[in-house]
């Protein structure tokens, strides 16, 4: 971490942890074997690969064949939903009907970019489930929406932006009684994925108790590597792979394997499932309600998007009236202090957060957010720090525009 | 590098060069800002990335803004076939006739794999060219091959099984020829792609003098890691990203970039522009063809696979009459001499070697093979060793299998 900088951006990406660094460097120039060798160099980078797949296999309550590594959530949410769609239109002496697919109308760029890819493409038909204020689809529209063609239903564990956790195990009960009296290939009809990118840190992530045929992962966002990601597919599930070409993974990934970026990540995810784990998120939650507390009381006309309740412990999404949101971030980090308006993946763009309009917001309220995110290096003097800040920016920026505050919640 | 072993096959992967990893280290745990953060943490990243790009742009002879980072050779030579088609059929208000693609028969998996995915799907029709015994494909066949409709032409630059070196500076001159007299999106066409992951650490790749529109190429085979490629893309190519999501890499393929890969690869293309390496290269070619010298000589019936004038100078591929390829290599790795049978991707698999088949060997003979692939730190000594086992090893592999050689080439 950098000296005298304050990074409130964890969300966004994290830093590897020291541990998880040491765990992967033997594996650059000294193991460095193609893990598909025969050979002995092959061979150890196997050995380091298959402990990695059993440790996030152990996390995930599945079996290690069930576990894909990929190039990052990005690309494991690419083949959730394009490999389910590939298996689906290679069904042979079948007459196909055009398949439905369930997503929510504020998931991450990489499910809705691939939903609206395959709408052009009339490959399948799409419907995009409302959120509601509080940051939350209901169980009750999905029910609604499931039709008999529904190949596939994808919501996210928790949301990137405004942190709120969906009701992921109640979905995931649903969509099994749907499938009840369904047979032969129907009968793993509607697939349920969900992007956990933003989940793993912080919530259980037991397939089987979730009752989720398809998970996707990112190293990065768990103190672990960039550049590696993973994808877990219940046994069955009827998925064709994406990026073609060699027999790894399975047949459904083929690239060499990013052995360091694996190994990393196994190590990652026993970080968390270490007992002073759960002291951090304790921590986190603590400095997050209190940062909160003091921003929605010391800052006039200043709200948080989302439900307080249902919300990863380490987010806090703030919008203030007049106050737009990459401004704030600007100034902010110029005093140090490293945030953002939203999504990283879409910085730069100049539209408004998709996922603060699906909360019913306007556009001149969804400009002006501030997501702060907390990890396990954060203290209070830096949230004091943060808070001290947004104030003095939030008033400084409300004077440049104007001074007249505009009650945009009335 | 394992002490006590002996490592030939740089083919399949490369140690990350130590300076290499030095340059790396920073961007895991200190500098781990996600690139596309707008703030000091996330420019900084940016910057990096920014240095390693106009690095790679620099080797290639290209502007940085037609070098997109994936996670590797495989994802590059994905996207470039089935993006070319992805943005030929993204054309609106136009009747589109079914498109034409020409490759060779002996690409890599992940060129041949899309490219047979295509045919099933229909999407496109394939030509692959032949190759001859020298492992090499014709100008001429390509000049017949080519039609109004053929969109893409991909012929890989050095063999990874054989090492053969393709005419591709010829190819692209055809290539250029056959557009002079077409317009608008028709002067794109058809576009020349080459997977060149063989060919970096050897071979001129200035894309410019070669005529290519799209160069594929992979980290971890030239000294950098794994998990990181690029995709030479020239300005106006029509292509469509593959892998949908945020606006990463000019909009053309989403995903978190791998920043400590991404710098890994532009120092490694460094490496291999620094006027050492070029001495290195002599010092392999040399221990390269004293390799095949003494394993002609000494051991009857061996024969090398593909011509020995146009090779990669790393490479060597050999095959034993009466040798099995895999018991070849196991008892060799018994030695500690770490070789393979040909590519790493299909490793494992019971199929002999399409590479060598495309080369008219028969069945018996292509399952004889065996590649030795050198790099900068191998050598006379090792050779020397390697020599003597292979030599004791196919003696003692001929006499299980029954001691009368059959001649295979009568």
């Amino acid at each position: 971490m950098k000296s005298n900088k304050i990074y409130l951006d964890y969300a966004a990406t994290t830093p590897v942890d020291k541990e998880v660094l040491k765990t992967m460097l033997p594996f650059f120039s000294h193991d460095f074997g193609n893990a598909m060798s025969i050979h002995s160099f092959g061979q150890t980078a196997l050995e380091a690969m298959d402990l990695s797949r059993s440790r996030i296999a152990n996390f995930l309550g599945c079996s290690i064949g069930e576990v894909i590594f990929t190039s990052g959530a990005t690309e494991s949410n690419n083949l959730s939903i394009k490999g389910i769609l590939r298996s689906y239109y290679s069904q042979k002496n079948k007459k196909l009907t055009k398949p439905h697919i369930i997503t929510t109308k504020f998931e991450h760029p990489c499910v809705l970019d691939t939903c609206k890819g395959i709408e052009k493409d009339e490959t399948a038909e799409i419907t995009y489930l409302p959120v509601y204020n509080d940051g939350l689809v209901k169980v009750e529209d999905i029910k609604k929406s499931i039709k008999p063609n529904t190949i596939l239903i994808s919501v996210m564990y928790v949301n990137n932006e405004i942190g709120t956790v969906q009701p992921i195990k109640e979905i995931g009960k649903l969509i099994h009684e749907s499938r009840e009296n369904k047979d032969g290939l129907e009968k793993f009809y509607p697939v349920f994925h969900t992007d956990a990118t933003q989940a793993v840190n912080y919530f259980d992530c037991d397939v089987n108790k979730l009752g989720v045929d398809m998970m996707s992962m990112s190293g990065h966002k768990i103190y672990g590597p960039k550049g590696i990601g993973a994808l877990y597919v219940r046994s069955m599930t009827p998925l064709k792979r994406i990026q073609d070409g060699g027999d790894q993974e399975n047949r459904m990934r083929a690239g060499t394997h990013n052995v360091p970026g694996i190994v990393g990540m196994g190590k990652a995810i026993t970080e968390i499932q270490n007992p002073k784990s759960k002291i951090q998120i304790k921590e986190i939650l603590k400095l997050r309600n209190y940062l909160i507390k003091k921003v929605l009381k010391e800052i006039p006309k200043s709200y948080l998007n989302g439900s307080l309740e249902k919300r990863s412990p380490n987010n806090a999404n703030f919008r203030f009236d007049n106050v737009e949101g990459e401004g704030l971030v600007l100034s902010l980090d110029l005093e140090g202090i490293a945030a953002s308006t939203g999504s990283a993946c879409s910085s730069g763009a100049l539209e408004p957060s998709h996922v603060l309009l699906s909360l019913g917001l306007r556009h001149e309220q969804a400009h002006g957010s501030l997501r702060l995110t907390l990890g396990k290096d954060t203290n209070k003097p830096e949230i004091n720090i943060a808070i001290k800040k947004i104030k003095e920016i939030v008033a400084r920026l409300r004077k440049i525009s104007g001074g007249v505050l505009r009650d945009f919640n009335s």
